[in-house]
């Protein structure tokens, strides 16, 4: 893409209502624009972000085995009230009216409406185990929306959920969600601990919350340090020791009973970026939600729900990955791999080596927002080291004559000069 | 995708609510379920072709040079009252009232949002033209929703919005967004007829809408035969020839002053799948949407937008394309491309066969939905053809003592027996 013709309003000065790094890095990097509280626009550039989490995302519940759905934003409150939550959830459900005066809500979740279709459509335990997700859009009206989109209102969330015969095949159900979120995480550039949780208003019978550590964390967070040597990736990650190490978020914390040592215990803030719930029969017994299971009886099904916050990932994401000069994006999700910078656009030699280069990158897969604009040296740089771009690649006049180009890694900020072979090569490598 | 581990409710009777053909197909493929009126789940195979049109829509655009972003659904009131579109927009507009009783909607499109974006950020005549577009579910409360997800309550529509410092930059813009809407549409497989359409509530000075033909169509609509020997899809589309032959709606076009004479007038029903509009300063000039142009002076922009009905198209290409068997999808927009039926799962070598056979073309590349279930080969093949995957393989055990499998095409319903690797030549040729 080049910036010449892109859209990438960036700004100077963060707005002065950003209280944390990543919300005012979003708003500085032209990711997003607020619409209203809590609502916002995501921008080219937030946009192609977004894109990249909600397809790591996308894969990994694919690899589990799970089956991608959409389910609408605007849910009819009749299911919600046949699953007793129509009342019990506060104001932070956005309750409308349709013009027949039928109650409707925008969705915060959406155990209802899934396991409205698991009842209609599933009638035997041969079709289990099932587990279907969706990414979509919720509404959740927070009193007081901040963080940027690490608390919005409207939000992106894929949600999983998974229908089984017995306690033990939700138990499996489980422990797979449980892999591809540490999974999804670590492919992101993040580890999060798996913390014990309380079940909340989704209630049920086991819990755990995805939490990410950083100093501008929501809620305090325990755990044993032995988390810290574990690598998340490794294809063989037991999750039984990873289920019994000690981690737990504030609510469920009691330093009497904490079975760790106090040398071993490690405390910190943590953003929760999933939070994964077993809760047995609770929508399937009001709902009827059952299966014929083998010795031809009708049994309620077991289940359980998956959430990670696409959007606020994006937020996380930056929370874990920036320095005093802007964001420092895992390739992973990077918005582009490669900010190429023509030094010199009014130079025809610069010109062409940089329009040549760009041709070849892209020629070779690679993502690049090219810099082809009629800016000072000095903006160019501190525009691709605010957005964060893994890898810059400048051109200027002493290089073309060298027939070098220079290649900074933006997170290390090691530098060097090299051929364009050379650099397609180490790219593509 | 393994069918014996994949969610595919079929029904053998179509609701009896559903009218048209493509509703009642995509009922009883298990494409969508019904949630509230005018409000759908989309079920696994639904999200496929959903996700493919999508697809299509964003790489004309990309290819167009306009730059995708996210809006939300949930929009402030204030952004309409200063149009003046809140109180003129009826009570299709879905209104909601938040905890702190501020007055929101859900959009039924984006003109105030998208022109709040432009002012802004951008300032200089250098930054045009500019076209932002996303992809996004939009909400307007019809009072008697039908015909499935072509005429749904809330539906995903993808809207480009154009920005130019003149009259002769708008125009340019608004062809480059016809040529890219018959281009998207043709690889669909549809033939979509531009015809000159009144501006409606968007409000303007020229639009056009585009219209697939099928008896089902809403509206009677009028054009010239010629149409139907134009090569959409042609590399040197001539769109001044295009724009001056006639083709109107109902509400445009008047048999008085038609003209065409009456032996070239060809008339039908038609299905909108698009509709673009170039306004002028509608919205700028209300809402101060201005750049200083090369002579120093304050300039409101030109705008249009540009509206694909992305969930209707799906309605729409079943409409076009379907028999008496079920759906017949353009392979473009196929949910699978190959449908692979083992006859004999009970019979170790065909199994092994089938088996073999889906790995090779998994790994050819090729999407594939694989019948493996234990089910009458009867209802494996009525299955098949009612969902439409443009090809069917079936392994049965004369084949495989023959060292051949069967191979039909949807459409055409001829059927051969050939080698595996002839198959894998003809399906990635």
């Amino acid at each position: 893409m080049r910036l010449s013709r892109y859209f990438l309003p960036v700004l100077k000065e963060a707005p002065a209502e950003a209280e944390i790094v990543s919300h005012r890095l979003m708003l500085r990097a032209g990711m997003i624009q607020q619409l209203a509280a809590g609502i916002y626009n995501w921008l080219p550039l937030g946009f192609r972000v977004l894109k990249k989490i909600e397809q790591i995302v996308r894969e990994e519940m694919d690899r589990a085995g799970a089956i991608e759905i959409l389910m609408p934003t605007i849910q009819p409150a009749d299911l919600w009230i046949e699953s007793g939550r129509y009342d019990a959830y506060g104001p932070e459900m956005l309750r409308i009216l349709d013009r027949h005066e039928r109650k409707m809500l925008y969705g915060p979740t959406n155990e209802e409406n899934v396991t409205d279709i698991f009842r209609k459509h599933v009638k035997s335990y041969r079709q289990l185990p099932l587990n279907l997700y969706h990414i979509q859009w919720k509404f959740r009206d927070e009193i007081r929306p901040r963080f940027g989109v690490m608390r919005g209102r409207e939000f992106l969330m894929k949600d999983a959920y998974s229908f089984d015969l017995d306690a033990e095949g939700a138990r499996r159900s489980y422990d797979a969600m449980f892999v591809a979120y540490l999974r999804a995480f670590k492919r992101m550039g993040l580890t999060a601990i798996p913390m014990r949780a309380e079940s909340g208003p989704i209630g049920g019978n086991q819990s755990h919350e995805f939490q990410i550590l950083a100093q501008t964390g929501e809620s305090r967070v325990f755990y044993d340090r032995a988390f810290e040597e574990i690598d998340f990736a490794a294809p063989d990650l037991d999750i039984e020791r990873l289920k019994s190490l000690y981690a737990a978020t504030d609510d469920m914390h009691d330093a009497d009973r904490c079975p760790v040592p106090a040398e071993r215990l490690r405390s910190g803030r943590g953003i929760e970026v999933g939070h994964i719930f077993y809760f047995g029969t609770k929508y399937s017994k009001p709902m009827g939600a059952t299966v014929t299971g083998p010795d031809g009886h009708e049994v309620e099904v077991e289940m359980g729900s998956y959430g990670i916050g696409v959007s606020r990932l994006v937020g996380a994401i930056i929370e874990a990955h920036h320095d005093e000069h802007g964001i420092s994006w895992p390739r992973s999700v990077a918005p582009f791999t490669v900010g190429l910078v023509d030094l010199r656009p009014d130079d025809p030699t610069c010109q062409a080596t940089a329009d040549a280069l760009y041709e070849r990158l892209l020629a070779a897969g690679i993502e690049v927002l090219y810099d082809d604009r009629d800016e000072r040296a000095g903006v160019k740089f501190a525009t691709m080291d605010l957005i964060g771009l893994p890898f810059q690649v400048t051109v200027g006049p002493r290089g073309v004559k060298a027939g070098t180009v220079e290649l900074k890694e933006r997170r290390t900020g090691v530098r060097e000069e090299l051929s364009a072979e050379a650099l397609l090569a180490r790219l593509t490598g």
